[in-house]
């Protein structure tokens, strides 16, 4: 996906969120925007927004001189998380089609960190998420949630890469993993997160702390960015998506970084800002199961 | 007030939006935000924000070559408004508190421009709005709604100075003045609009438009930013303000620029930014009537 011009605010307030995370004072907050607008003349609206989103962390980190300031934020969403496990697993088993609701959760896990970032009743949210009215027979816009497509590639593919999003979230991955190994025996699943800090999104010890490795083999893609843009990615890492029969890319940054000319790949995610809302013709809040 | 940090998104917003009305090409509107980019580093944040709102629409204005791109918004909203009148009027005339109903409509009239840009429906908006649920005598945040003494202003003062802000908008001060005159006799009152297009601020042709020469002395403040900063203002409005008994700031434009060191002024606006909210410890929403 392309940036857009709507995309532009949005990069201030990551970086400004990034700088009050690392505790900056006003000053290094200003010179953090001052940096990224600087960058702005430069950007080229055909990247995507994970492009900009990597460089205005970068530059949050460089000014404030803390290597990852999300590194509490992600912590918490992990213990949090782990303890929904039981419950999710229990929503999943009791429903009708366990994979459809596995899906389902794994689409809204990002809930945690928006939760703990904005410092909401998280126990609150969490308990109305999961007591919630999200019907899972009420049906979703069809072109942008092909389930039926996802069952018939998943049941197909026997190698599958699963790129994941934010740290927390990825206990909601852990359960729709554990669905699908549990449905289908020959699956040789690949659980890949960012290879360095980068807002909250997971990274190999938050995939660890999560158990994430007891089910899939885990790996790093090598990314710093928010989303797994390639030529930021190990060669390694591509060689393990090029080789995949299924790739399930998890959250909108992955999406915004692969949803131009990949194949063989599933974008599971909830479109999270009107930006991306309005590129995929849905509301935003709407939970997206689509192919590229 | 001083900028805040969270204002410098909302200038690239504001930027966006004025080279939308303007009809600019994506690749304009990339230009325009990428000149207000290279502004940033430059700008003080002990500057108020209208100081940026007024670079902002003066990079749009010179990018798109439109020197006025919210004219049609501002026409749509004088008529609508003036559509209004009648109930206005009716609802201030019937309520056991006249003057305190004209200043709660006043303070609420910018609901119009937000309609109209927003392209809401706006009749519906502003049905619900007349048939509204706000009920007068609930009583507003003392410390920042403070009517009593506002009154106890107003009764004092001979010459009234008030500022306005919106298109539109206007219509509602209009019917404020007008209860203002009719409570009173003996006051002179003088009307002041912006100098030059900005944003949808009210001009001398809205002024005349919606009749308000009628009922006061219409003068243009020479102001091109999108609240009274003095050292943009003409001498002979700044005698003016100096020179009157009291100053009715309306509109949180005229808050943000007038808000450090004036006396004898009352500023009438609904806080409508959370930044704004939060430096008043009040709620975005919240109507203000305060005196700096």
């Amino acid at each position: 996906m392309k940036t857009y011009l709507d995309c532009i605010p949005c990069f201030f307030k990551q970086a400004l969120e990034a700088g009050r995370l690392a505790k900056a004072s006003p000053k290094v907050q200003k010179r953090i925007l001052d940096k990224l607008a600087m960058a702005i003349p430069k950007h080229r609206l055909k990247k995507s927004p994970p492009y900009m989103g990597r460089l205005a962390y970068k530059i949050a980190k460089k000014q404030t001189r803390c290597p990852d300031p999300y590194l509490a934020v992600k912590k918490k969403s992990n213990k949090l998380a782990l303890k929904l496990y039981r419950h999710l697993k229990k929503k999943v088993m009791t429903s009708p089609d366990p994979l459809l609701m596995a899906v389902e959760l794994a689409c809204r896990g990002n809930i945690i960190d928006l939760g703990v970032k904005n410092c909401l009743d998280v126990e609150k949210e969490v308990d109305d998420f999961l007591n919630g009215n999200f019907n899972i027979h009420k049906p979703h816009a069809k072109a942008t949630f092909r389930y039926k497509e996802f069952k018939n590639a998943l049941r197909a593919a026997k190698t599958i890469l699963y790129i994941a999003d934010n740290a927390g979230e990825i206990v909601f991955d852990k359960v729709l993993i554990e669905e699908i190994i549990n449905k289908w025996q020959d699956k040789d699943l690949v659980f890949a997160v960012r290879g360095k800090p980068i807002i909250n999104d997971a990274l190999i010890e938050d995939a660890f702390f999560c158990g994430i490795d007891k089910i899939a083999k885990v790996i790093s893609s090598g990314c710093d960015a928010p989303g797994a843009i390639l030529e930021f990615c190990s060669k390694s890492f591509v060689k393990v998506l090029k080789a995949a029969d299924l790739i399930i890319s998890k959250g909108q940054g992955n999406f915004e970084a692969l949803s131009s000319g990949h194949n063989h790949i599933f974008f599971l995610f909830r479109a999270k800002c009107p930006v991306v809302a309005k590129h995929l013709n849905c509301r935003p809040g709407d939970v997206i199961l689509t192919p590229s």
